[in-house]
């Protein structure tokens, strides 16, 4: 497959305006961004300095001082520069756009001659540039920077940051790869690889798609990089307990092609396996698309949580087993599921099935919305599908796990990842070949078509399952396929229509003007996990459409492990009200354990099993009323 | 009360002689006393080097190096010593009793003119003596060294090692206290506090009590005398991690009367209690008595183990909060458990209620027997109540649990606490005032009362139920009571008998070869945790006597989270084989869900319920066969 024919549609062709997604987009626009402009200043009152634009300043010059902040600082604004592009794309705004301008001016006055640019080294360790790739981030850094490029120069035509990021990376190709006198390493953290695609993406030249070729393919090889360049420095890392990790960590345990298990830390995987994706569609690389199959089962099948989330130890932030997926310890971080998403985008683009489509849907409506206050002012890392409140505060073990969303966090990762994420969602809906177009989300949006024609989508999703699709002016040519979510148990279409490979191929001769309407079934559902996973056993879950509920303590009191579900009685959905209000919850009649007795451990349960009315609510919306118990699974 | 008053018995009053508990005795003085020196000595070939014996050694001017091992290191010999002791007195062994003489020869030539003993600082820091009381364990050490040295003089009558000891205690006691000039410190880790009380009731000299109880006393007050001496170290402890725990970790975030919870490390916590117990009972102190009773309630009723286990965190080795007692990730440190039976023994010795007995015994039969092989060649530290192999093997946060036994560690506190304890066991049976006899504990023993008369005590515990106690001899106004165990539903007596605060008084005019049999019911009984234990909820286990059962992957095959015990089903004793042969396991009919489907996320459940044999075997015996899951608590 060359990258024309891969099937994707550019942000500036969709239109988002979805009664669900568009506050999102709007909090996005006028909340994060702006805020966390604020944050990359150190304007923040109370909050933890950033300094990442005074890095840059040091760097160029401009101020004296020294760097603050995490090795992997830089990144934040490549991020925030992205966002931005996408906001610009979709929403032009004049004031942010200089903002924003400024802002790569003094990326470009930080740039050193030979194109470098990570303040880190240039402000505070100039010596040891490249010298700890397995922990010191500068290709990280650089990838976030050039997604921000690329998403700039697509959004604004400004090639400024693009010509400083073409610089930084042609330098970067003189200095990794497999010819004298280069070096042998690769990204302790991925990330440069699905932005080095985009950079080919929008160039054309292939050089950038060898160098993300070479990174993948270089990953793991013996002898480990990692190990090797460990010597040159006093045989110490930059980040010493790191180590306690090994190679699985980094995904550099082996070759790629010879990984059969996502492990080590979620989101360096879930970035990891994006890029790979992208090479292997660029290059027709059949073996390394092989592997994406392979390790997306094995998410898919034993390592992912019913929220869309992964990672299921916060001890290096990362994959344990199959099938272990712990309810309250879990770190399941809100940045893994948009690494995620991209992973399944990319899935979608390379192969077309629709199971990605329900993947990539499992984790934005889920872990990626909970990632986020309703107010777009705080934010979950991670999103544990269990919270004690006393617990999490008082067993070490549960540290990780905040009851509370908080604002920003001194490592600013997921609430930027969030914001880049939804400003760029217009870009994950549809995917299009000529006029032949396939609709893989169902937010209401308007999607512009070859010629001048415009596909229009409303859609009641997740709270309800009607989607109508409107043609406006002529396509030639025009089909649509949609994705048969795996949540729908019945669907009915007001066309003719064919079922193919998890899509609903409308069989039509589509004509100015012309609707078709599905309905997705939108019935409660029990769902229940494997029976290896242990920490489900005996317990249920409640779904609707895409969206899975929780108990919160708001709505059923504290102890909420002393509630049941019986097996077979019915669950209604009820509207929200107050801070729910406009969603659907759940309601069941289920039992509560009340107990009596103060003894440790007695002959009888020392309590009574009574009727309990229990109210589910919107995984995505838990904690947004007082601190409480949550809980997804119950007992059944 | 009076020291003289406290009801006890000396060890060389008792002599073991039972069917279950002689084995584990003889194991100890044939199996790990021995082991245990060549390990002192660095004679286990392929094991870390102990350094121990060398460290003194070097201390002494016999040999040149440096220091090896822990921080903590000499109180090893002072544990193997204390063992030594407590053999001798029961097995007299003129080599053995040779070996400690020169040990202890060894121990006076390394101590220092001014009394000082501790080789880490004598060898390796001799700047730093007393600089950071909160990591550096010389208090500690003293206080093992004292224990061992206590220990031996009433094992031997001589007087040594005493004197050694006498005269460090004597320094210290010119280094703490109130006094001008003095330090206003106290240990990080306590144990010097009970070992003070033994050193107090063998000499007399008070002043020994009144250390004890200023260190006690000094502990926690305002200001902090940890954050205090980290002033002088440049603003920086011996182990710097140690931070993480706060002033909770040492128990010495509020003075100790103001205590109302178990809380940090729980070796150390039950240390500090035993030897609060210890000096009020002493000094007549019923505030810090009262103190040792609430803190003691709070274990009882909120943070205890059905295996009489504590610490339910790896992290700090420590007490969370109440009704949190993970199975899985339990620290439930074998010598925490030791340290909850001295604790006991010593609540039993002031207010003699039946439950402290209780308490001790579910300790020792459950945890404390666990933490050793059948063989007595291999311990655990960590002693949970549920092990997965895969997920104590590839889950980091479960590191610190082992799945088969270990030869020694590295840190090797626990094997010598056991081997202590068990060396010790016949002064837990009995407590004695005059010729009134209270029997705690159902171990086959002799008891020498005044006039030559002796006590004996014939029993089936812990697989049967009949005790007998005969008196040979003529022993004046002897009486007798007995601990009516809390697992004991029936009781029958061939005496006319009186319950009084838990105990059994027989009411008998005793005449020499007078017999009294009880037999306790021993029917097998389900066990239900308080509801507010999380973990625990919907499920049960099985007990029978004074012992857990617990289900193991060699009786019952993987997956022991797929075996149910729905209620009501019977359970019935049968009779272990192979290396079980001589105990009573338990077996119930019981239901296995037998997977299909290889979903993770489904609406059904994937699988069916099949009838299915259920074996349990004693929680003390676990992990004597192959390498499997285990599981204390299965669902109802």
């Amino acid at each position: 497959m060359t990258k024309d024919e891969i099937q994707s549609v550019a942000l500036r062709d969709v239109q988002v305006a979805d009664g669900f997604f568009s506050r999102y987009a709007d909090l996005v626009r006028e909340e994060v961004i702006p805020y966390q402009w604020e944050a990359l200043n150190d304007r923040i009152p109370g909050a933890e300095k950033s300094g990442c634009i005074r890095n840059f300043r040091i760097a160029a010059g401009q101020e004296t001082g020294e760097f603050t902040g995490m090795v992997f600082q830089d990144s934040d604004i490549g991020k925030w520069l992205e966002a931005v592009a996408y906001s610009l794309t979709t929403h032009p705004d004049a004031a942010l756009e200089r903002t924003a301008d400024e802002v790569i001016e003094l990326l470009e006055a930080a740039q050193r001659e030979d194109g470098y640019l990570d303040t880190y080294f240039i402000v505070k360790d100039p010596k040891n540039r490249w010298k700890c790739l397995r922990d010191c981030h500068e290709l990280y850094c650089a990838g976030h920077l050039l997604e921000g490029a690329v998403a700039y120069w697509q959004a604004t035509g400004k090639d400024r940051f693009l010509n400083v990021m073409r610089r930084y990376v042609d330098y970067i190709a003189t200095v990794f790869g497999r010819g004298e006198g280069q070096m042998r390493g690769y990204p302790g953290h991925e990330e440069i690889e699905l932005a080095l695609c985009k950079l080919y993406d929008v160039t054309g030249e292939k050089k950038y798609l060898d160098l993300a070729a070479y990174f993948i393919d270089e990953r793991g090889r013996d002898p480990k990089y990692f190990l090797e360049e460990r010597k040159t420095r006093g045989d110490a890392f930059h980040w010493e307990g790191n180590d306690a990790q090994g190679m699985e960590y980094f995904q550099a345990h082996a070759p790629v092609r010879e990984q059969t298990e996502a492990v080590g830390h979620a989101v360096r995987a879930v970035y990891l396996y994006s890029g790979m994706a992208d090479v292997a569609m660029r290059t027709g690389d059949e073996g390394l698309l092989e592997t994406c199959r392979r390790l997306c089962r094995n998410i898919a099948d034993k390592r992912l949580y019913v929220t869309g989330a992964i990672g299921s130890t916060y001890i290096g932030e990362a994959f344990t087993f199959d099938y272990d997926l712990p309810n309250d310890t879990a770190y399941a971080e809100t940045c893994a599921s948009v690494g995620l998403i991209f992973f399944m985008k990319r899935m979608l683009e390379a192969d077309g099935a629709a199971e990605y489509g329900d993947m990539m849907e499992r984790a934005l409506y889920n872990t990626v919305l909970a990632g986020m206050a309703m107010d777009g002012k705080s934010f979950f890392y991670v999103n544990p599908l269990e919270v004690f409140p006393e617990a999490d505060e008082k067993d070490p073990s549960k540290r990780h796990v905040k009851t509370v969303r908080q604002k920003w966090f001194a490592c600013a990762c997921c609430p930027p990842n969030v914001a880049r994420l939804l400003a760029d969602l217009g870009s994950y809906i549809y995917r299009r070949k000529g006029s032949a177009v396939t609709a893989d989300l169902f937010i209401g949006s308007r999607l512009a078509l070859p010629g001048g024609a415009e596909l229009i989508q409303t859609s009641e999703v997740p709270f309800g399952g009607k989607v109508t699709f409107t043609l406006r002016g002529a396509a030639q040519g025009f089909s649509l396929r949609v994705r048969c979510p795996e949540w729908a148990e019945g669907v009915t279409c007001t066309a003719p229509c064919r079922k193919e490979n998890g899509y609903i191929a409308i069989q039509k001769d589509w004509q100015d003007g012309d609707s078709v309407t599905l309905v997705f079934g939108m019935e409660p559902r029990r769902i229940y996990a494997n029976p290896l996973v242990r920490q489900d056993a005996g317990k249920v879950c409640l779904m609707r459409g895409p969206l899975v509920y929780c108990l919160e303590e708001a709505d059923n009191g504290a102890n909420l492990h002393l509630l049941r579900l019986p097996e077979g009685e019915p669950v209604e959905a009820v509207r929200g009200e107050g801070a729910l209000f406009g969603m659907t919850l759940l309601r069941a009649k289920g039992r509560r354990f009340v107990p009596h007795g103060s003894r440790l451990y007695a002959p009888d349960r020392q309590g009574r099993e009574e009727e309990a009315r229990l109210t589910f609510v919107p995984y995505f919306a838990w904690g947004n009323r007082d601190k409480g118990e949550m809980a997804v699974y119950v007992r059944e």
